[in-house]
């Protein structure tokens, strides 16, 4: 195993998160603006309790951490730790101070350098630094997404970036790409880097569909809007349609309209709405209902990842829906212990998707990778990819 | 087709109905005892609702209904007929009384007897009245729950019927049926009727496992609890185990501790646990946990309709969870009409079922049959059966 | 003592209690449609449970219950008395069924008649039995609000009766009745059946001020409502603001527009509005906003009361909305027994009413009499009388 | 009227409410930890907020707010001004940031200067500016509470100061102050300083009484608890009861049992309780509880109200729960327009407190002055004096 390249990956990980936090305003680090969102302090230290907490404790007898209460406050689900620190009230902890968590990944960084340099050799040690490090790159799309709320739910409407990434332009017409019929072989083989619900791999049988060669545009969504889209409940789930009801869903996420035209609150501030690119921050009831709508479907997971095998999706731009819940995959088996909470514990009543968005670190956009929302969740970056059975 | 038999499976459905009900004091008829129940009354003017709408309204033109109203009271969920009466507010319907339902009922019953005899080779009449059969049925075994549900939240605890059925008592040791792996024809064919949910019949791979020869007994469950699992975060799903200590779950739903022995509040009144009997009542977050406290795990349903096709599963006694989302099968197709709501649109945040149980009318119990309900939910008769990977 | 009077009283209290719910059908005596409503049934239960608690298990030691456990349904808020059954699930309570809780109050009327008849020169047992038949008439006011909102609360909107009492018709202009400056005794004096929270009897000193001759009509209340009453925050309270916007406030209970005119739901099915008649069902919020709008005040309670004293208010049309909270009188002791629970425990978050509906029994309306509620309820028959400083 | 005087007053308060802040951390000024409390920066920009509505924007044509949507975000109720920011979402605003708002207050403190020198002898000007002053002493004692509270819900529970201010020790012994009887005169004259809802000063009548010469200590509350005060139902109001169940109520807010002895939390972080300081952080249910068990009573805020005029209570170690709902005084009225909102619109549903902690600025322990909150609030320094008729 190379020591030197995981340290270096390790390093540049926990560098790229607090990249994100640059733009930052001292104060946005402490706001939880709903109850699924986290605030970004609280992201900075979760992340680097998951590495005190499962390498260095286990690896280090006499490792001191900084403040052994950090341990309940940043747990976040592991209820096999005992107490934690109740999701809704992450808002409240103006303590540890942004100096003390930046001080706790100082720390804990210094102990990881120096674990890995003693056990250069030691494969579980590489193992779980690679887990924690993956689990970080999960953190820092989450980062993009709350601060996205944040901001959105100040009524000043703060910008993060002035500067946005190029706009995704979409082709105009969507193209059909056929999937071979048959038995596929999908999920992770052994090789690679994968977390837990990515394996076993096993084999699918896929039928005679064709999945359309990119996700739908704005300027589709705006059609389905304006036909009424949201007003016929027959083409909704009925548990979506009670939700967009008692919401009073018109548009997805983040849009508003002035009227004239529609414009939705960005990183980069108010937009106005780009027809050409892909439609984000739906839900997986609006995307349905949208294929309803069109006389289409959404893929399986199945279907999904064996037409990104076989061919370019042109992912990246968003996440995106399938009709398939997160369940495990034949021969998946929880490991009873606390990284045994990791995955398994959420195969209910979530909704798998596909993909990944410009806020995907790289190698999280591989076609074995699982996403999972509950379907009614619209603040992550997910659209819309049709598919038609032939 | 047989017009004869149609009508005496539609007049002995009807009359099975009333059977149930007549244990009942004038009183219980309007109870809604939690959201998820409706009140007997309310089943009695519903599953009448169903034959007038989908099939005295669409073929007798000039049919005229006792109520226009009833059309939106009744209505339990078919949102593409406009306003309907919220699902909690149910309990609040003294009107129409109890006579203007059972004269509903009468009405309903002589305009579908002479349509039948006016077009006896009409085969879509014939379709529709099966199926309302079939969903009138399905009421029947809802009847039952939602009549032991009201009389456990009332304080007097009353009893149902004096004389329950006898008691099923399942073999000791658990035995375990190998399932030929390979690939295997599952779901409805055309020939017999079905729900649409049950189609199209489509093959799935099944591995190498071994299913249960009867569900987990009471005793069984007992030991489960006795040995702290509903105190063990890692054997729960993290859904569940915020459900469990949010409603302090210690025993299934209905069981009750009087320090010294377990008792549970049945149709027949406060009985003991026998503990030969089937464990029921319980959720599926416990028949998981259950499950992953013996190392072992449930069935999805593929593997438990192959199991079913190919042995005696003993099944009667309980419905039993297995490990699939309820989701729909490969090409089936939502009829975007009002009956297109009738399956198609529950098809999220649900768990497939199987088997039946002694509440289940005949014909329900089939292999193919999909049950399901969401994994919270407890006062269905639903029990466990096991499965291991071989 | 006039024992024969006493008896008389009683049994002439408890047929008119079964005579306002002689219109019934008798699926409503089971309805709650609403937290603060209680189905009829339960009002002729609790009302005789009163008797039985207080009366006959106090002087009849050998006084064998037809039921020991209605003492913990049908009491409706006595936490002396150990457990009782929570006010929002009284709607579930198909047992004791109609015919049992009839029976209950036969048993309960012989025993009372025996008890007199036995101890006739009891004083005790006759302050008692008065108070008794004072508590079961106040409930029969409730009897008409709760089956008035049950009604309501039914699509059907059933007819309590055809012919309603004669119309209640002010007379067009308010005069303005000065009452005297200075010194008053208020509160109840020994000799007659009262409360005990209006005792004891106590002076007030009274500013000098004019109340109006007739309560607020329909027409003047529709005047505030087409000025903007509902849209002007500054004439409302805090509190009030915000349950009107949340609730969506635009005219008083029951009142709905077909676009060109109001009507209302009475007793007498939909009405409407008559621009004479009093207005009712409005909250103290209402009644405050209105006045504020006015540029006048309601009264106080003692300001009410001292003018009922010297003039006649024409009370008996609605309840009338005082601007001073339910407190203790001076000098005011709760006995610390179960019956000290009967007012004193709701003297917090309420706000007094004077004067008298035309459903309440006669004798409620004297001057001293105090009814109260919380400010934002609107289902009892409570109008607005104005008052202005001088 | 001395300019000099009220500037330098003006400077004064606006530089302790930054005093106050001063042993904060940033990450502390962003926290809203109940839906009660208000975060820190939030009260230093929401007095700012009050002298910029009221005076600036009037008197100064021209004047250029820094900012002009701080209008809605700082606005806490005065919904005359249009749309505001809603309560419960104060601890969003991490925009704008702490500089902003001190930058705010230095705007503003400018302002308000150079408008005093432009306009010495305004006396308009000069009120509003007394009022302003007055509105935020009220906040200096809110940020107390509010610090105490952020801190309390943060599991590393921080301490405010090292150093408290000496303990409070109350006399061993009651005594009791007799108040002559008769008439006496209440409320503010017009010479000096007072909000709205301490006036018109009016007479009342006071019966005969002694009232208690200290208020009721910790080791007197502890007897109460002892005696099973939170489980007597008869000596609670029955809105007090219910809250105290579905709370767990088992002592005053802020203290914790270690087993053995008894603690509180305190800006100096966890103490053990004092059995001779006053007891504090009793709701108005408690308060009237322990009154009950004691067999007296709460004064009246008349009868405190005039003993204070005619001895020393010894106040200033917490404020004092009286038994009378805060309502206006006779001839009180609320002046139509936004300042009108000021303290007549909060009148309903709450209780006035007597007296005055040590946070309460100077000047607002006058007798006159007329605290309020909700019966069931905890947050606010507030104890118990006891009452005798005699």
């Amino acid at each position: 195993m190379d020591t030197e390249r995981l340290l270096n990956r390790y390093q540049e990980t926990r560098r790229n998160t607090l990249l994100i936090c640059n733009p930052l305003e001292r104060d946005d680090y402490q706001v939880q603006s709903a109850e699924f969102v986290s605030p970004p302090k609280w992201h900075l230290a979760h992340t680097t309790w998951f590495f005190e907490t499962f390498i260095l404790n286990r690896f280090i007898p006499e490792y001191a951490s900084l403040e052994p209460r950090y341990g309940e406050i940043f747990n976040s689900y592991y209820r096999s730790f005992g107490k934690f620190h109740e999701r809704p009230r992450r808002g409240n902890l103006s303590r540890p101070t942004l100096e003390a968590v930046l001080a706790y990944r100082t720390h804990v960084d210094a102990a990881i350098t120096e674990l890995v340099n003693i056990f250069p050799e030691d494969a579980e040690i590489a193992r779980l630094i690679e887990l924690g490090i993956n689990h970080e790159e999960q953190h820092q799309e989450l980062l993009f997404m709350d601060i996205q709320h944040i901001f959105y739910m100040n009524p000043l409407r703060p910008v993060y970036r002035v500067t946005s990434s190029p706009p995704v332009t979409l082709e105009s017409k969507i193209g059909w790409i056929e999937i071979p019929q048959g038995l596929h072989r999908i999920g992770a083989t052994e090789e690679i880097f994968a977390f837990d619900n990515e394996r076993p791999a096993h084999d699918v049988q896929i039928g005679s569909v064709a999945i359309a060669s990119r996700p739908i545009t704005n300027a589709e969504y705006l059609e389905f809007m304006a036909d009424g889209g949201y007003d016929d409940p027959l083409i909704w789930l009925a548990e979506g349609w009670d939700i967009a009801k008692a919401e009073s869903w018109r548009a997805p996420l983040y849009w508003e309209s002035d009227g004239s035209s529609w414009w939705h609150f960005s990183l980069g501030g108010m937009t106005q709405i780009d027809p050409h690119a892909p439609v984000s921050h739906v839900s997986y009831y609006e995307a349905l209902a949208f294929a309803h709508w069109r006389g289409q479907r959404l893929a399986t997971e199945y279907e999904w990842e064996v037409a990104a095998q076989k061919c370019d999706l042109k992912c990246g731009s968003v996440w995106e829906w399938t009709q398939s819940p997160y369940t495990p995959y034949p021969g998946y088996r929880v490991v009873r212990d606390a990284l045994g909470e990791y995955n398994g514990k959420f195969m209910v009543n979530q909704m798998t998707l596909k993909g990944g968005s410009q806020y995907t670190p790289p190698g999280h956009g591989r076609p074995t990778y699982r996403n999972f929302y509950h379907p009614q969740m619209r603040w992550q970056f997910a659209g819309i990819r049709l598919l038609e059975d032939r």
